[in-house]
């Protein structure tokens, strides 16, 4: 397609995320929403009317997502469904040659991932994993600060998706939203995209690094009971549910070069949102809560023990070492949800389906970021026995240079 | 020995740690320091002329602890030497029926602990673990509002020993420290008791609960490496020394109630001093990092997001639910180092050994705590996998109550 035209997307999966991001698309000027798709055909309607509403052309409009395939009403697809259908959509859309933005989620099988590799690899159909969180201003800060050096070796980071999902969980039925089954009948990390993918993108996961092996370790499930039992408004039927999710989630991979990362699931006990991104390096560090930056350079021994000198001191780190990517946007505005990492991650997808350029975020990325989800399912079905983290690159990793990403 | 009289004590190992505590003695009415040893005799004449200087007698004093027994010169002894030497010494003044007070560090072994349990149990001889975090003022705040059932069901915890210690293990040789030889030749959480002591009473560790495994992961050695070659007055041979001891190790340990706790090992990066306590339950939670209390009855969904609300505002719950320990010390007046936590543990020793009362934290707690360093090698030279954590009550922790504890 030409440079100078708008993609036209189909979007899959209207609910919650699918139909913000079709608002979001409205505002947007690389892209137009030609078509719109969702088992559920209310929520079709109701986006096809906001889209006809601004932009004056009824989208194609469908409750069978395949019917989307030969029609050519779409230069590329989103993909956000439930997560039990991501890949299997995913599939279809390459196998048509329809380039893909994959909304995150993990995987339900390690099978899966090498699916969406070995589809990639025979049709060359570009999947981009749509990790807005990549995207976000702190962590491209510490990306930009890691590529400095001012870290020192990076020998250690953590993450979480720390974010209390009770009431959304519980009302899954009532909200048609797919968590609830997760957490019914699944027990593992859940939704590790959001922590891992800023810290792969540092550690160089797939481009001179990769994942090694992980255990995972999942508390007793009690969370989500109490709160049912507490709430007369909630389904009865869940207070006694014996919930399969445990409701922390510690898991711990080792990378090839030695660095290690913690993950933690934490979505089910009371608790202030919080991602916990923390990067660990011989000559510094920061770290989310408290989003503070300690560099050696800059404190003393005697500085350990107040915490109150570096706490919320990243603000100053961001005048000198902005990430350009934030630099530029800051200048030309910040726009949309999230706090504008939405639009950062779709206008790089948009600007890359219309340029034929790689994908940032690619499907070897997807399939490392989702493949922690079944990987730590099994540890924790095993008492935690580590688990060895497929190569999803055939040995590439070692030579692939991740330097031109993220400029 | 009368309540009235002072307890003659015995101090063996005169490093920092130890000439810290005879200082601090020597300000309580419930002690005298009667006898002192240390393998370096500078360390014993050292102590000693402060001791006499402030008492007008001088101690018994030794560079072969051993000396000690069968003299009469002590009611109890304190063991505050290098961690090596912690079990070996405290099993022989078991033997000799003097009671023990074990300063803080890990076990080499698992058989170790249980030579501990085995001694206690033949010869009766009283062993106190003074753990002096388990008497912290936020720590016991948390107890205090767990047994009110605040937190709700306590599912979680965490905890760690993140101390940036790189000068002094570098200088370890110059220092006569032991931790250097550590570093050098093993890969474990080498110091995990002041973070799971705390956690341990909140979760009825050997009273209603138990640990039953762990496994543990190390990233690599980095940090002292990087520093000696940065810093020229640092030994030169250490510059590249092939450290075994990873920068950062995380572990993972089941119970037996299916709560979870998380430790760091973390004393070889930058980073600011904390212990990383934090207790999550379905009801609420408390954080050291930032020092927060967050419980359900006190927000609401809307306040996930803003982390400023809620940021430092345990001060404010200690209002209502100062531990009573502190609430009498602090109307006392609180004293001596580390915040007056030594005060507290060394006191409640000393009354203990005079009224014959059994230990707060006793040989089971000690093995229990100390076992936590062999076990999470273990697990790391098994490319960690899971380790099952032996019971050292023989199964008394079903039915031991803890409640009269901490009270």
């Amino acid at each position: 397609m030409k440079n100078t035209e708008k993609v036209k997307l189909a979007v899959i999966g209207l609910g919650s995320r699918g139909g913000w991001l079709v608002d979001q698309f409205l505002t947007m000027d690389n892209v137009f929403v030609s078509a719109l798709s969702d088992v559920y055909e209310d929520r079709v309607e109701n986006c096809a009317a906001r889209v006809e509403k601004a932009c004056g052309e009824k989208p194609f409009c469908t409750t069978d997502y395949r019917e989307i395939i030969g029609r050519n009403v779409c230069d590329a697809v989103l993909v956000c469904t439930g997560w039990e259908d991501h890949v299997k959509i995913a599939l279809d859309m390459m196998e048509a040659h329809i380039p893909v933005g994959l909304e995150v989620g993990g995987a339900y099988s390690v099978a899966d991932c090498f699916r969406l590799v070995e589809t990639w690899e025979r049709t060359k159909t570009p999947l981009m994993f749509c990790e807005n969180c990549c995207y976000d201003r702190y962590e491209l800060m510490c990306l930009n600060m890691a590529r400095l050096g001012l870290f020192g070796e990076i020998v250690h980071a953590e993450g979480g998706y720390m974010h209390d999902l009770r009431t959304e969980i519980l009302f899954g039925r009532e909200n048609r939203h797919y968590r609830l089954e997760n957490y019914k009948h699944r027990n593992c990390d859940n939704y590790p995209t959001h922590n891992f993918g800023p810290i792969a993108t540092i550690l160089g996961i797939n481009r001179g690094n990769r994942m090694v092996s992980l255990t995972s370790t999942a508390s007793k499930a009690a969370g989500l009971n109490d709160y049912a039992r507490l709430h007369e408004n909630v389904d009865p039927a869940l207070r006694d549910y014996p919930f399969a999710q445990g409701d922390i989630v510690v898991t711990n991979i080792k990378c090839a070069d030695g660095a290690t990362v913690t993950l933690t699931l934490d979505t089910t006990l009371p608790r202030p949102y919080s991602r916990g991104f923390t990067i660990r390096g011989t000559r510094g560090m920061y770290q989310e809560d408290g989003n503070y930056v300690y560099l050696d350079t800059d404190f003393t021994e005697a500085d350990h023990w107040n915490w109150k000198i570096h706490w919320n001191n990243a603000e100053e780190y961001l005048k000198k070492y902005e990430h350009p990517i934030w630099r530029r946007y800051l200048e030309d505005g910040v726009r949309g949800g999230h706090g504008g990492i939405d639009f950062l991650v779709y206008d790089d997808f948009f600007e890359r389906v219309k340029d034929g350029k790689p994908m940032t975020l690619d499907v070897y990325d997807a399939a490392a970021f989702m493949c922690i989800t079944p990987l730590t399912e099994q540890s924790i079905r095993n008492n935690s026995a580590p688990v060895e983290v497929p190569d999803f690159t055939g040995g590439a990793w070692e030579t692939n240079d991740g330097s031109s990403r993220f400029v």
